[in-house]
């Protein structure tokens, strides 16, 4: 119905997304790892949309990563395999596991605890196989995984490898802690300190005969700025690179031009007793995610240095200069912004659909599946 | 597919609500209001279901306020009519708006500008029909609305009266400054101010010689705890109300048994190394909307004020206790957490399916429309 209309026409708040920077941002993280000789397993959790999945896949639709059930089964549903659930275990989901594990070619599943992989054992799958399963491993992050110093990480490896349920397909940890970086070099730290570490323990399972096919880390900053160790992992697995976002930007992950999502909206009130302009992107536009602390607040309003957008309710939007008056006459009511979101994931989640466009014509949506 | 069991069962994170409390509360604003006299027109914004919808209008599906046209559209295309769009005029939406003026017994449309007025006189309805048009006015909120004490309130509204295309057909202000309020008296405050100066307002209309149906104030804090005064107000617009959450009840306009929607969320992870436990619920199960600012952090969790939801990424919620040790063995790997959400409104917009109980005994689904 939109194809080949210019953005300008559609109705907003609208989440544009740009299909060219969306496989230039593709391809080069298939290139940057294909020079390291690095699998490429990438995360749908960001857009969650088949389209961008095939692109992120080079057209295999093999070899991703999901961060719910609910995308397991949509990117089954339509073809793709070699699934890796990266989410600690769910004891209430592993009937649903199992069907996926059974059903597909390669259904991966991800535990941290005896009580996770028992779960798995008490599951038999059909047909004797095996589960595939991951140990996830926190090497500093601080969020799921047995850390990486702690002995029980080393003895979940071998109760994976040894049980006749389970075989242990890798070991993951995800370096969500390069986005308290700022720059390149702080990025190249964790990234070197989580490959070192997890590299390290590949290297006491090896010495006590466990065998483990595939190592893993992720993030996007890490994954934008590999350091050379990251060549001896056999696989990676970041996520948000496919769009980008100004707080990636921030970090140091990408350029503003590599950012391939905007949240149009149009300008709906001029109130100048209060110096404020309202637009019609509240919080179910945009989120609340930059916590408003970015110097143009809750997103950075394109072509616009001098605006902040400085307060958000359900439907509404405030923009005030960021200092002196504001020229009203330039921001006409129904004239459009364009919106650089802080956290795509997040703003993503707010939209049932994406418009896609190339030089601003529109060629298509694409619709996200969500819930869990 | 739920019916019948029990809510221990359902996949999390689970949007549940409590059926029961949604009718309590439904018909203690529709008892308060009737006993003063005033027309309730309930807001549809935090649920955007047809059932709360049937619930709030007591059967009738008439007299209804939405924030978005996806919502007008999905409530007139079930039989719902008497609608309010209460959101300043979007220029790209004036002909769908015209399509639902055209199509329903009553459909209304809210301006704060000269500009919005002519965009609509530009677009005659078939058949000499007239918009139905609301003036937005702003009593001290400083959001949308030209000022009460503003002479061109006056002017905009006169002109409203006096076109050929468009009909007065009332004066609306939202009291969203009540929620920076604590407590009944100072909610009773801001009731009274925006009720004034309505009240003075519609007094100035008659005045002037224009003819204005309705006056309506709105916002759940007020229409919770009604000054005598909106007595003689036509109507009001609340719509939080109906599920209330734990920012209401810090405001002072409800109780913790009046809360009827939760997000159950289960135990995936065990870290006693950093004193810690990591639920299945993160931001898109719960939104960052509290912006941690509670004693318990982003969300209540119930029945247990010594814990604190201290952060959360996409899909994993970290909780730790207040103070001391937490004891482990109290919340086994896969065991249920029911959380009480800040705000009820941004939880609920997270959430592809509402679970409705009576009891703890599942009774249904309730699907909500999304998008603009």
């Amino acid at each position: 119905m939109w194809a080949g209309q210019t953005l300008t026409k559609l109705p907003t708040p609208a989440f544009t997304v740009d299909v060219k920077v969306v496989q230039r941002n593709a391809q080069r993280m298939i290139d940057r790892f294909q020079a390291l000789g690095v699998q490429l397993r990438p995360h749908m959790k960001t857009h969650k949309t088949l389209e961008c999945g095939e692109i992120m896949t080079a057209g295999t639709r093999r070899c991703i990563v999901v961060s719910t059930l609910a995308e397991a089964r949509f990117y089954a549903d339509s073809g793709f395999d070699d699934i890796l659930y990266a989410y600690p275990l769910p004891f209430d989901k592993v009937e649903e596991c199992a069907a996926l594990a059974e059903r597909l070619e390669a259904f991966h599943v991800l535990v941290d605890s005896q009580e996770a992989l028992q779960q798995l054992r008490q599951r038999k799958l059909a047909n004797s196989k095996r589960w595939l399963v991951w140990l996830k491993v926190d090497c500093e992050n601080g969020r799921a995984g047995v850390k990486h110093t702690d002995p029980g990480a080393l003895e979940l490896a071998k109760e994976i490898a040894r049980q006749e349920e389970t075989e242990l397909a890798g070991v993951y940890a995800h370096c969500g802690n390069t986005y308290s970086c700022s720059g390149q070099q702080a990025i190249e730290v964790v990234a070197q300190s989580t490959t070192t570490s997890i590299l390290q323990f590949a290297s006491q399972l090896e010495k006590a005969g466990v065998k483990c096919p595939r190592t893993s880390i992720g993030s996007t900053p890490s994954c934008s700025h590999p350091v050379p160790d990251m060549g001896k992992l056999t696989e990676v697995h970041p996520g948000n690179y496919i769009f980008y976002d100004a707080q990636q930007m921030m970090i140091g992950s990408c350029k503003m031009e590599d950012i391939a999502v905007r949240v149009l909206t149009r300008v709906i009130g001029h109130y100048p007793h209060r110096n404020e302009l309202l637009v019609d992107c509240g919080w179910t536009g945009i989120s609340l995610h930059s916590l408003g602390k970015l110097p143009s607040g809750y997103a950075i309003i394109e072509g616009h240095p001098d605006l902040k957008l400085v307060g958000m309710t359900q439907e509404h939007g405030r923009i005030q200069p960021i200092s002196g008056e504001l020229d009203f006459s330039k921001f006409p009511l129904g004239s459009l912004l364009s919106l650089i979101p802080y956290h795509s994931c997040a703003t993503a989640a707010m939209h049932p659909v994406y418009y896609i466009h190339s030089d601003g014509k529109i060629v298509g949506t694409w619709t996200p599946t969500r819930g869990w």
